[in-house]
């Protein structure tokens, strides 16, 4: 007698369950263990995913309330993106142009453009605006097959408003079918009123901030979440960066550094030190800090659109980090100054290209990696039994598409949850 | 009174006519005349722009029987994309998974992959297996705002499939809304039959397959048909190239010509020698070539997809050529080896960031000199009166986002001859 379960997916020509590693992520060149299966199915009950194996075994062992035929192409799991600044109100195409005409940002800035541009028009949005522009994103996010999306305040830099940018997600996580991981970015930049008083800045992050959004979570969001510090020549330095994290370890919140974009300032070692969860750009880390990392638990996050987006050459060494046996996740970092972009696809055709990932080690990034990334390895990121019946059945039958072309959505049907949530048309 | 016409789309928020220049292309730093018009209307009857102003004035004066509100968005021109190779049998993800990892093309070739594999799969395909598999190629092309399609031959290398991919692309152009614009490139690669006689494949080229290339455009296709050749080493060379588009000159083709990819062989100035059409990728072009390019009638096209989806850093040097007057392009390049991408959204980022144009200089490229590329500068390319009603309703306000964002698509409506084709859903 078959099992009665809520959703079997069949005829998958290629099933990648992307596989954590004794519990934890795909660490050094263990990355890119898709855990592949030809002729397979998926068996969903309760939102869960209770079964995969060979077509036949798993249409003869249960039986779906709906069934789907994935047309013979392939399924990995929902991709997780896990860097992303989502919310933000106000338009900067126009510093986009200005950019590639020559202007350079330190011009822009001094006629009132860049993030202080962005932080005035967010602190002026109210909260439904905020979370209606953000939607608009999620919906291009889960359209391109994001089903987990972490999403940082940062553009308020007063109490007042990073706590709305925190009801903003917790908003859109209720509301939206992407389940959203929200971290506190209170020390994304200096606000211009603190413009000539960086420490006093720094002071009302760790006496004010941190207590609000400590409270906002014991009200609303009994889940990890995180804190996060800009770490960077013009934004907050190694000592202050570690003052923050410290009174936000204090306060139960999970870690996170923006370290070594364009500078380092040994933000990678302190992440490491901290036992932040990870360390994000990467770009110019040096040795010692790729070996510290490699050491911890703390996962390096890539973010290859933003060297793109800002026309640069630079992108993170990701062999190095492979080498010295760390865990490499990748992320969009959507944001509306260096790069607003949604697609995880995109990410991984960058990956390839300018990272060196193949392939298989660019979806891992993008999937078991990345939810661990986030600390929530244990719940999206792989097509295990227990996991969330997060998935996407793509237009491609075999995994090496998802970076070889770009340009275009591949993604046909997103699952979450074991609900369809999208489907192209 | 008000006249009665098919189509009237008001409520625009910013439209760009983008107008030829003395009915030509945008010729050097000209490029990038978007003819900006802030709330304004297009009309639109018998499938050909009347008039294009402002909203009130075009309410006023016309009435259309279907009337098409562009919700204070942006409007442009319908994209051309003047150089694609949309038509191929088989798959060759594998081999991008295999450059990733190290392997050099040679090495690909040598274990039968590379553009042999294509052609040994086009070679065993129908023409229905063609013109399905290239339809829904150019359906994404279509839903990114694609409305004049370039398409090469060059994957059959012997002279009945060359003729068949020429069926493949008429085929398309009748059942498609698109319209497919047609190239013959049989001289694309030295076919494996005459690898010791590279010569000997020049004279079928010549002597077999022009003749019948000919004598199919009497009976099929009576508009412009272009002859293109790859001019590169280990392709053909400068004799070679100049000897088939002579032959093809001769017949009453139109000329093109692939040049300085990745080694220049005088290819460029051969172009302006013999009036062709466009010159395409010139990354490595020499300054005199530039300067022969800019006297010329010739439209150089860059098609930054192809360093990209190789990794390269080496881009079409742009400003050399609008320095030089010339008149400059862009396309997609889309094929199975170099960039599977149907996205001139991203050609757009592309050109922005790594050949450093402005957003309207890449839209303009992308447009009204891409129209002129494919010598369809009088009907398509800018919204002028008596130009084909082929626009796109985008989702975004202004110009500048189409290259700002990347990596998802913009396109909300997409309008040839007047009629509604794609719909974002």
């Amino acid at each position: 007698m078959s099992e009665q379960i809520d959703l079997l997916i069949h005829n998958i020509g290629q099933l990648c369950c992307v596989p954590a590693h004794n519990g934890g992520p795909q660490r050094g060149h263990d990355l890119g263990d898709l855990g592949l299966l030809d002729g397979a199915a998926v068996a969903i009950h309760d939102g869960t995913i209770i079964a995969t194996g060979p077509d036949d075994e798993l249409r003869a062992a249960y039986t779906g309330a709906i069934i789907i035929d994935a047309g013979d192409e392939l399924v990995t799991p929902g991709l997780v993106d896990p860097h992303t600044h989502l919310i933000w109100a106000g338009d900067r195409a126009d510093e986009f142009e200005q950019r590639i005409a020559g202007t350079t940002y330190q011009q822009i800035m001094a006629a009132g453009g860049g993030i202080n541009r962005t932080v005035k028009h967010t602190r002026a949005a109210d909260l439904n605006t905020l979370v209606e522009q953000a939607k608009q994103r999620l919906d291009v996010m889960l359209a391109h097959g994001s089903t987990t999306v972490e999403c940082k305040t940062g553009y308020g830099l007063e109490t007042a408003t990073e706590i709305t940018m925190l009801s903003t997600i917790a908003l859109l996580d209720m509301e939206h079918p992407v389940d959203l991981v929200p971290t506190f970015l209170g020390a994304h930049a200096i606000p211009p009123e603190y413009a000539d008083d960086p420490g006093g800045y720094v002071d009302v992050v760790i006496n004010e901030m941190l207590p609000a959004v400590a409270g906002w979570r014991a009200d609303h969001w009994p889940d990890t979440l995180f804190c996060d510090v800009f770490c960077e020549v013009g934004a907050f330095n190694l000592d202050q960066t570690r003052r923050i994290l410290e009174a936000a370890k204090a306060l139960g919140l999970a870690l996170k550094i923006h370290v070594d974009e364009f500078e380092s300032l040994g933000g990678a070692r302190l992440a490491a030190e901290l036992g932040a969860v990870s360390a994000d750009h990467v770009v110019v880390t040096p040795d010692e800090d790729i070996q510290a990392l490699g050491r911890s638990d703390t996962i390096a996050v890539a973010l290859p659109p933003t060297p793109f987006g800002l026309g640069h050459a630079d992108y993170t060494p990701a062999h190095k980090f492979l080498e010295a046996g760390a865990a490499l996740a990748v992320a969009t970092d959507c944001n509306p100054g260096t790069g607003w972009n949604e697609n995880m696809q995109f990410v991984m055709a960058l990956a390839t290209r300018y990272m060196h990932l193949t392939p298989a080690q660019a979806l891992a990034a993008a999937t078991i990696n990345a939810a661990f990334a986030i600390d929530r390895g244990d719940r999206v990121g792989s097509l295990e039994p227990g996991k969330q019946g997060d998935l996407v059945i793509w237009n491609v039958p075999t995994y090496q598409h998802l970076s070889y072309r770009f340009g275009s959505n591949m993604a046909h049907t997103v699952i979450k949850r074991g609900q369809v949530v999208h489907r192209a048309s």
